[in-house]
């Protein structure tokens, strides 16, 4: 099989990544990689990613690490095959590329932050810092304050189609769906339909159905 | 004239999009946003972003913001003008995404912090917090380790050309070489011969002159 990715169930860039691979109907073959003995942070992983983060990937003798690289090397490569996640239009494509920077930018940091002290933290034996949760949560708000509008206008945040920029959101909205941050989407009713309708995605739900096995 | 940006010269991210619009030969109009009274958290500044962040892009009737996005946006737009900043090359462009992404992700948190506290703040007569700077210069140091072993190997980050993945970080790089942190990129032999290097572009002096005036 050519497309490996190297990575692990409980990390949200590993997710981001089977995500994509869903949407484009690629077969990958998963290689598990032990973030509890650090296995990240030791040869050969370190060959693939140098900061010691997963995923690595390869596709062939092309070996990416960054999550988001490696969404947009999928999408571009295999345009052809399952939805497309990124637009031909050049001006279309500016604006996709605005919300993807968006996301990285601003949602990641809350987000992420949120679903290691709430969801990933307590799965893997540790304590949920608090002051953390009550700093984090009203960033994550003023962040989708602006989703609000967005999506009021727009049918998804790239644009009228569901596209990477949508698909990098999934493994942290997964996340936080399950805490008590869910009633900061549900107060923003375009928010909240947009959520519902991205999580309801077969390939979304492929990863779930993966990482719940 | 076609392109504007509104901006701030002493943005980080402005200086990023002039960078990009000088290596590429283009034409273009500063619009000053005043960041002192608080023009880019009002109307009509955030219709352009609604984050209410410098800069603000116009090409025609297309409006972008987020510096990364205009950046690509803009080699892409105008791939036939200037220095070719992306790669056509899937495989090629795949790599250069990746350090894209390690710029955006690992390197501009602490550079730009360290920007803030040791630049900017000087500059708007507020107090440098040194504690900050005791916190990021090892988290910079981390992300440069990386760095000189990736220019060991390859003259630039994306590769072997001179592309957005290395002039995403002129702004930072040109405001810490002023400061102690010069030392930290002094120490790495590699690292250092790219800063001199990049730093030595026309296009990047043109940025430096405007801001200089």
């Amino acid at each position: 099989m050519a497309i490996k990715v190297h990575g692990a169930l409980l990390s949200t860039a590993t997710m981001r990544v089977f995500a994509c691979l869903n949407e484009k109907e690629l077969d990958f073959e998963f290689v598990p990689v032990n973030l509890g003995t650090g296995e990240h942070k030791k040869e050969p992983f370190l060959s693939f990613n140098p900061f010691g983060q997963v995923p690595g990937f390869e596709d062939g003798d092309l070996k990416l690490f960054e999550s988001r690289a490696i969404t947009q090397y999928i999408a571009r490569t295999y345009a052809d095959k399952g939805t497309p996640l990124v637009y031909e239009d050049r001006k279309k494509m500016a604006i996709l590329s605005v919300w993807m920077e968006v996301e990285a930018q601003k949602f990641e940091t809350p987000a992420s932050k949120l679903s290691w002290e709430l969801c990933i933290k307590p799965a893997i034996g540790m304590v949920t810092d608090d002051a953390v949760v009550e700093e984090q949560e009203p960033e994550l708000a003023k962040v989708l304050d602006v989703y609000e509008a967005r999506l009021a206008k727009s049918k998804y945040l790239g644009g009228d189609t569901f596209t990477l920029a949508d698909l990098h959101h999934l493994p942290n909205i997964n996340y936080l769906m399950g805490t008590r941050v869910k009633a900061v989407y549900d107060s923003r009713p375009h928010v909240s339909a947009w959520c519902a309708d991205i999580l309801a995605r077969p390939a979304w739900k492929k990863v779930v159905a993966m990482r719940n096995q």
